[in-house]
């Protein structure tokens, strides 16, 4: 992949994302900046991070949060460990499938391959399917590719719709998750230097919202201390995350997103007064916030 | 096993733990009850945390955070759906050895079985002994386990000492962690009418810690006023941990460690603090606060 150093506006962003073609992140990609980008697939997320910082992608598209299974820790670590901004955020809503080979009939099935999390989130219907062996999986989208590329009538996976399409497999139920409050909230990064690529435009609510990372000092009330910046201007705070300090036993980063914009003056006292009693602070981005779309709105 | 209603001293504590003989979690049992109890596996955390509630054990050992992995929110989970009360906790000290066969040699090892997060907390050991291939297993003690089923001296675990001794292998390398400051924290559950078994009384301080649960009514600094509660009368929080609520994205329940006794009356006003404005508290208990260890204490 090249490295432009800006998107112009004829120029295709390439945006990366963990996991096979057509996996969940991928349905993000494309959800956030619309079907003309260029969507491309990485081994893992430390990969993922990696074609940011070296300029190999425009943007990639992190997990960060579900709202069943709760956050994605690993991707909270990354942050912190490389210098990226994050510009974007997309709540994508999780439809889980059971998919087979075309042709393929839910009574012949036997064996579901899956992420375990996703096993865990359709367990009503495989319990309603004592038929079908769950078997674990590394990844979604990779059950699909695995299943096809088998190429045996009786097994199935679950995944979301566009691993479907990509791996050329049939949708055989869709909708199976137990629970339909099933959303994955992703973040966008890119590196700081690099013009943001210019979103499609859907799924963004008129807010912005602010993401940072501190530490506190460690005596009695100093996490109080840091949030009562924010609390007294009545500021939302939408999430708080902590992460152990490695080397320094039983302390931690806080993670915090509220809805603001730092160039505001209420906002801007809040942060002045959090960076006057943190030990550090860091801004990781602010960005408009995203729409969660209607549960009740599963895509055919 | 049977269920004993309450412990008389001369009656043996029946302690559950997650893993195969030799885990680190059995460590942490004999480290709180000391060497007259009796360790009992258990395959996964719903059956330990189901052994309690029914009765098989008089409490469990259930491993709730690590300094460099951070929570297990699983038992943070766990700990919310059960009817179970949090006696006490104890901090092990986590000391990675590479374990092979009696008489096996460091130099004839290629390939060594791990769970991966040991695996990840090993990994400078690894890098400096590149004929080593690092592979995945569900367990610590179990892949000494494996490892001693197999029977093959160019194959090594990596895992604590008492697995070592639980399988009649050998420690190789002791202290092959990265990172000395790598500790776990446990802690001790019974079912709330149970008598607390008494612990060996090592590894304990003269203060009390209580643990809770509570959700905030949703709205702006809905977690400030809950924590301004315990900041007002200088209440040291030890941690905070936030979890999904299934089927209400984007809010959450938080757990709450922090130092005192709701019988003491300046928590007690702070708990009554909270428990006016937060949606709904939970006390999980109040018990001895456990002593860090120091981390050159490796033993031998």
């Amino acid at each position: 992949m090249n490295a432009p150093e800006s998107t112009a506006p004829n120029q295709q962003t390439v945006a990366a994302f963990q996991g096979e073609r057509g996996a969940f992140s991928e349905q993000a990609v494309r959800q956030y900046f619309g079907p003309g980008v260029l969507a491309a697939p990485c081994r893992d997320f430390d990969r993922l991070f990696e074609a940011v910082v070296a300029g190999a992608a425009d943007a990639a598209i992190v997990p960060i949060e579900n709202t069943l299974a709760g956050s994605i820790i690993k991707n909270y670590d990354l942050l912190l460990e490389h210098d990226v901004t994050i510009t974007g955020e997309v709540v994508l809503r999780v439809v889980h499938n059971l998919i087979g080979l075309p042709g393929a009939e839910v009574d012949q099935i036997r064996r579901v391959y899956s992420h375990p999390v996703a096993l865990a989130q359709c367990e009503r219907f495989l319990r309603e399917h004592p038929q079908m062996e769950a078997v674990a999986a590394y990844d979604t989208a990779g059950s699909v590719k695995l299943m096809v590329e088998a190429g045996r009538r009786d097994e199935a996976a679950i995944a979301g719709e566009m691993a479907a399409r990509a791996w050329r497999a049939q949708i055989m139920m869709a909708g199976i998750e137990s629970d339909p409050q099933n959303f994955t909230r992703f973040v966008v990064i890119t590196r700081p230097d690099h013009t943001p690529p210019t979103p499609g435009g859907r799924g963004v609510t008129g807010e912005l919202k602010t993401s940072l990372v501190f530490r506190t000092a460690h005596r009695p009330g100093g996490l109080h201390t840091a949030l009562a910046a924010f609390a007294e201007r009545s500021v939302n705070l939408t999430k708080i995350e902590s992460r152990p300090i490695p080397g320094r036993p039983w302390e931690y980063s806080f993670y915090l997103d509220f809805i603001g914009d730092p160039a505001d003056q209420p906002i801007r006292q809040a942060l002045e007064r959090l960076i006057a009693s943190a030990e550090s602070v860091r801004i990781l981005g602010t960005y408009p916030r995203a729409e969660t779309p209607d549960p009740k709105d599963v895509p055919a």
